[in-house]
């Protein structure tokens, strides 16, 4: 009989793993297990969609169920995983639509449950939406068309999806107030960096509110969102959205004795395997990592690492041999005017870690000044003492900012000191940056720095 | 008596020598000499200038004589530098205006002297514009302004610099045909690559005609361009202008009994100093610079390399210790809709240097599907058989192509292979790639084209 391999979640992990093994392998029996209706399904893209960038919420669909199908692939939607057992390999499934509850028996198993949303211990959080699956999101959407004219809406949490769901409700020309208990917006960034981020969404005529906790969500008589208290004052709020911290989805793996890290995702070595199960792997926003700079496992729940390391257990699960090297904590997001860039340690994680750094920022322009679209991109650098080893960049500009940050993970990656970078030989035109670009510009101060 | 530290040429190359010395050493008396009236300026900002993105032409200076008078530097424009006695320590100058020579001494000496084109064998080509310079460029300018509305300009050489400048002209409603001798455009592309470029250019309405000789430019009775005769076709042509090659301007050099390498430039070590001559400095497109795959002196004329040899230059003629890295052959260029750019070595290259490679090509978006100003990116690398390490990429597509290639230039000068290139953790939104950026992608292509 054919061996069978079982997916528990239907993503960018998972789906990843599925496609992956059933490619190397095509004997081999692939059967996913997906509680929503859709797979593949980039939830990056969700602010776009409730912003109204476009109105088909397939769109935001990479592979759907029956594409997956197609490829071969034995996929059930709507349909969770309850129970693990990992001793008689059977999972223990209940379907949505039917509520019928069955076991389905595996050889080998992927772990891709994702991360999920932590309401914050607050009086009447749980009526907020959290807005990050398809579903939610077009639910989202038809209840803004429904509301009329009057709507007020209070995003709870400064983080790059609560500001660009900000961004996405201002465009629709709802006023709205997005409240972030730090000091500052986008706590990945440094506070000086993240300033600038903080002038761009007031800048279209987002309300913010730093430094600022959330005492309650006041509800009408049928349980609805109608209020927001923060500290000193009272915010209208016919919606309520909650873009908090999640937490990786680890529930099930938990209670089948699959052991977690100290991050609380759960623990893998570099093949993505469950160290003590044999035959068991988990990958994406339920899954450690390993961070380069730190060396220690984290949890960074972002797409760009689920799809890998889905396919690199696809493919140990199928025989393979690969390994994932690691992360280095890149992400870059598009926030109102600044497109905005972070990889390696920030000074406050390099602080928290007890990593001595220097920094330099310089700010500069993404274009020669008399091209058309120019305007202001701020590189901050960090580096190790004495080396000048470079362990961490963050961006924020106009047009043209954000992907440089791959030049500086690149460096980051490879170990390459701010003085060699700095002499790098860098593309230049017109239309990209003035004669020195601007991470040359940011190296060169940043070796000043450390003298 | 204060030392004298002489610089001859006052572009780039030159005055990055003449600031960085004097800024080191404030008592040191620098003077630079420029035969033109301008000093710092852009000549790859011409095009633009000549396509009329801007009409003020200081504006691609990025510092005048003045400026640099102020920081303390002697500067004397239209001012030849007409021979160098080393043994003497010191140089004939020419003043433009007077038409007076006379000697200046120095002590430390900085050739800067650029680059000069040259016309083909071509009967009439003396007539026809270079416009490499600033005053070139307005004397151009003001031609297409006085000579009404029945241009029709011809180009001949489709490099970056020739198209530039075709895209400038008939963006300006002028009729233009570019004539490359060569089989495709941009010869520092691949030829499967450089065919995008074409389709771009004839996009915009330029005719372009490849493997075209021109054979004669036509003269009227007072000398100037009226047609161009190539193969089988005479094409009327009020205007013809030469983008065809440049060489080290070295003959200054050469007369001086300086040692000039393989590449026709002159020989530097790493510190830029001519090796025979003490006290004696080369730096920018006159000079060599060391290619680090190729493993050998080459003659690379960019802004890029000019700034940081003169800086190099200036700072070693002043008592510091810095070496230019050398460089792998990185350049970005937006032609019509595309942006370009190539790192490392090209196919053509790597086979005229016994480099054995191989290939992998891919076609991606810049953007997630849905978001504005999604387009086609082609993404080529170039690896070692075997070992995988990544030797060579270019990169044509729209918004948000070009810039990519410095993150293959920092793979290619660290040495990365397209195997470790497949997991760098590099950033991901939707408004820059699908959830494998498109180098991801194409070191994924790579990978396989390996086995």
């Amino acid at each position: 009989m054919a061996r069978r391999l079982a997916i528990v979640g239907g993503d960018a992990a998972g789906m990843s793993a599925a496609s992956t093994a059933k490619r190397r392998d095509p004997d081999l029996e692939v059967v996913a297990f997906e509680r929503g209706p859709y797979t593949s399904y980039s939830a990056c893209g969700i602010p776009y969609y409730v912003g109204g960038l476009f109105d088909d919420s397939d769109r935001l669909i990479s592979r759907s169920p029956d594409e997956h199908r197609a490829n071969g692939i034995v996929l059930h939607a709507r349909t969770e995983v309850v129970g693990i057992d990992l001793a008689a390999r059977t999972l223990a499934v209940r379907d949505h639509q039917t509520g019928d509850e069955h076991g389905e028996d595996f050889d080998e198993l992927v772990l891709a449950t994702g991360a999920e949303a932590v309401p914050p211990p607050i009086p009447g959080a749980d009526a907020s939406e959290p807005v990050r699956t398809v579903d939610a999101a077009e639910r989202f959407r038809a209840a803004l068309r429904r509301g009329g004219e009057h709507h007020h809406v209070v995003v709870i949490g400064g983080g790059y999806i609560g500001i660009e769901m900000a961004e996405a409700l201002v465009q629709r020309d709802i006023p709205t107030t997005l409240v972030e208990a730090l000091p500052q917006l986008m706590s990945t960034l440094d506070a000086d960096m993240a300033a600038h981020v903080q002038d761009a969404a007031e800048g279209i005529g987002v309300r913010v509110l730093v430094g600022t906790a959330v005492e309650e969500v006041l509800l009408d008589d049928e349980g609805a969102p109608r209020a927001v208290r923060v500290d000193g004052e009272t915010i209208d709020a016919d919606h309520v959205v909650m873009a908090t911290g999640v937490k990786p989805a680890v529930g099930l793996a938990k209670d089948a004795g699959i052991e977690l890290g100290a991050s609380g995702a759960v623990a893998v070595d570099d093949h993505q395997r469950c160290p003590a199960h044999d035959g068991v792997y988990a990958a994406g926003d339920c899954a450690e990592s390993w961070h380069r700079l730190l060396r220690k496992p984290v949890n960074i729940q972002l797409g760009t690492h689920a799809n890998k390391q889905g396919r690199i257990a696809g493919a140990n699960a199928t025989g393979g041999d690969l390994a994932f090297p690691g992360v280095i904590g890149t992400a870059v997001s598009r926030i109102c005017r600044y497109e905005v860039a972070r990889t390696g340690l920030s000074e406050r994680e390099a602080a928290a870690a007890g990593i001595e750094v220097v920094a330099a920022t310089v700010k500069d322009r993404t274009r020669a000044g008399y091209f058309p679209g120019v305007g202001p991109i701020w590189v901050k650098l960090l580096c190790e003492p004495g080396t000048g080893r470079l362990l961490g960049g963050q961006v924020v500009g106009v047009e043209g900012a954000a992907k440089r940050i791959d030049v500086l993970a690149t460096c980051v990656w490879t170990g390459l000191t701010v003085a060699e970078i700095e002499l790098l030989d860098l593309g230049y035109a017109p239309p990209y940056s003035g004669v020195y670009d601007p991470v040359l510009v940011a190296a060169r101060a940043a070796v000043k720095a450390l003298r």
